[in-house]
């Protein structure tokens, strides 16, 4: 079977590197001239709105879907009388406007941060009214790993943030202290089997996510709570394959702040965590076979490594350390790879870690300990 | 990193699937036109002996290595002036001729059925007066998947097998009628590191491996022997890299049948049964990497595909199983993918395995019992 993705980013190319052994080849299509899927996947070179490229593409793949969240719905729509296209274009739609996404939240009774529309001055004064400091203005489009927006914790902050973002779509949402962030990622076949994988306790740096951590050490409750919101979802848009949903934890509350129509950062702990991978999983959704067990296998904790990546010797010489090089070169703020430790338990994950305190930042290591715990 | 592999099989398709993540790239050098790595890999078709396209491999290449035992030692020499070439060139040329390679385990005093060297039919005659029948006559080069080989079980096989083999360097072999076979993998590091992979029970149908079982349910001292043996030809041969060797077990003695100077077929269920695989920690040992954790996860059986892919649905239905296709077509005899089938512990494997029953032949699932043990 022929799977086409649109985007060729690290997610196409860990998803090819998943996909071979299932018997699937890959193309990619992307704009860029030098894509790190390349490596493993044919690529054209194409815009995601080159009708001739999405024929050629539809043409010889049997099945098409995505690595991003950006990918234009027309575009799906378009090769969806073509060849079958999944996850779901309605979920890309909706999740490509934040209010959109977010009053379908709304609407399903899944508890998110506070909002409204922002189209004017006058709209974003009424917002600030109701909602109150502090807050968030963002784009209603086009955001990810923390651009395309602005905190406002002060009055003052209200001018230099319209002066940035005014002129577009904007919402404004409630900024939530919240206590450590999480995402619950679940994966829907074409016959509706659902499995879901453990929640994964985040932690984000300048916007980007920085550590993902299982098990996320959340109440039971949460946890069932985050699934059976996410199951909402999936069952609404009749979805096939991965769908993620980032969600904030105040005490004993839940917020979803996100949705995310793919595999996901927070999912990579599963490659080496968990019996079979998110990759996978989205792979067996969408080429019609049967998903694999969610299950975590011991506990996890995944780094990511941002604008270049480190040293690989003394990483690779911890016992349980899997690493996943991108093979981009760098660039500031580039996601360029990750590792995964891997253990069989937190305890013995703790352990483990010690050994990464003499190889990340002071910063990062006070993530590490967070993420799994004061005990580490 | 750029890694040259001398083969474009499917051994060379999962190192690279495996040498990715580690920022790898690959090229492989295959006179076959179609070869399963070239999917993953950039493919160089030119006949192993052709200067021109060992110069440029060895020009685009950081490093060097082989997927298969029959490369010729003369390539890799030429190769070795030029770049580093692992595992090691006298490996790769001892065990290319089976009267030099016993003669080392006998040198080394490493257990091997007994043997001696026939190029004439008076040499026969006298090699079965030492050895007694029954007894194998072999080739001594180019043989694998029990191919060059005949079964002598009374004076009147002698005659046929003279005919069809006569004329070549060959050896006769003393027949084993051993209780079970099994394998040790280990690998060795530029530095020196040592790490072995515990024991594989292997079941061969036709002279080809069927089904690899870990653990092999091998008394400790005998494990300890087989990790001994195969310590001390790392050693000898400054290894870098996967050496195996294929072991016979009867009552309380081993002894040593062949040994493979790289990852081996059952070495498979390493991929989703051990901490680290086999084809991951051959690369790190070439890419002068520290070695990963050798240590299995739980019990595991591999089931290899032979002519032809069966079904999927019904195989990636049963929980731990994981599908490895090579993404070949269909030829008898032709090892075209497997499966892994992975349980925390022995009792669950077996319980899992019973899903496979009636999805293969009847010999198969014997097979499956004798390496799983009665309990199944």
């Amino acid at each position: 079977m022929h799977i086409g993705v649109l985007g060729g980013g690290q997610l196409s190319r860990m998803m090819a590197l998943a996909g071979y052994p299932l018997g699937l080849q890959f193309t990619v299509l992307d704009p860029s001239p030098a894509v790190c899927a390349s490596q493993v996947a044919e690529h054209v070179q194409a815009d995601y709105t080159d009708q001739a490229a999405l024929d050629d593409l539809a043409q010889r793949c049997d099945v098409i879907t995505w690595d991003f969240e950006n990918v234009p719905a027309e575009s799906v729509a378009y090769l969806e009388a073509k060849c079958p296209v999944y996850p779901a274009r309605e979920a890309l739609a909706l999740g490509q406007d934040r209010w959109h996404e977010k009053s379908l939240f709304r609407e399903l009774n899944i508890a998110t941060p506070k909002f409204a529309m922002v189209d004017t001055r006058p709209d974003l004064l009424a917002a600030l009214d109701d909602i109150g400091l502090p807050a968030v203005l963002k784009t209603r489009r086009m955001g990810y790993d923390g651009k395309g927006q602005v905190v406002l914790r002060t009055q003052e902050d209200l001018e230099p943030a319209w002066q940035q973002l005014g002129g577009q779509a904007l919402i404004l949402e409630q900024f939530v202290s919240f206590d450590f962030e999480c995402s619950v990622i679940g994966v829907r076949s074409r016959k509706g089997e659902v499995a879901f994988y453990p929640i994964a306790r985040n932690r984000h740096h300048r916007g980007v996510l920085s550590i993902s951590a299982v098990p996320a050490r959340l109440p039971e409750a949460l946890s069932q709570q985050a699934q059976a919101w996410l199951q909402e979802l999936l069952e609404r848009f009749d979805y096939v394959g991965v769908l993620t949903l980032e969600l904030f934890v105040r005490g004993s509350e839940l917020l979803v702040n996100e949705m995310a129509p793919r595999v996901h950062n927070s999912g990579h702990w599963s490659q080496n965590g968990a019996v079979t991978s998110q990759f996978e999983n989205h792979l067996r959704a969408v080429a019609g076979l049967p998903l694999g067990s969610c299950d975590a296998r011991g506990a996890s904790i995944m780094l990511n490594w941002i604008g270049e990546m480190p040293k690989v010797q003394a990483f690779m010489s911890i016992p349980g350390l899997h690493w996943h090089d991108y093979g981009k070169s760098a660039r500031p703020g580039r996601k360029v790879g990750h590792a995964n430790l891997v253990a069989d338990d937190l305890a013995q994950l703790r352990e483990r870690a010690q050994a990464l305190q003499p190889l990340v930042t002071a910063e990062q290591w006070l993530h590490i300990q967070e993420c799994l715990g004061a005990e580490v």
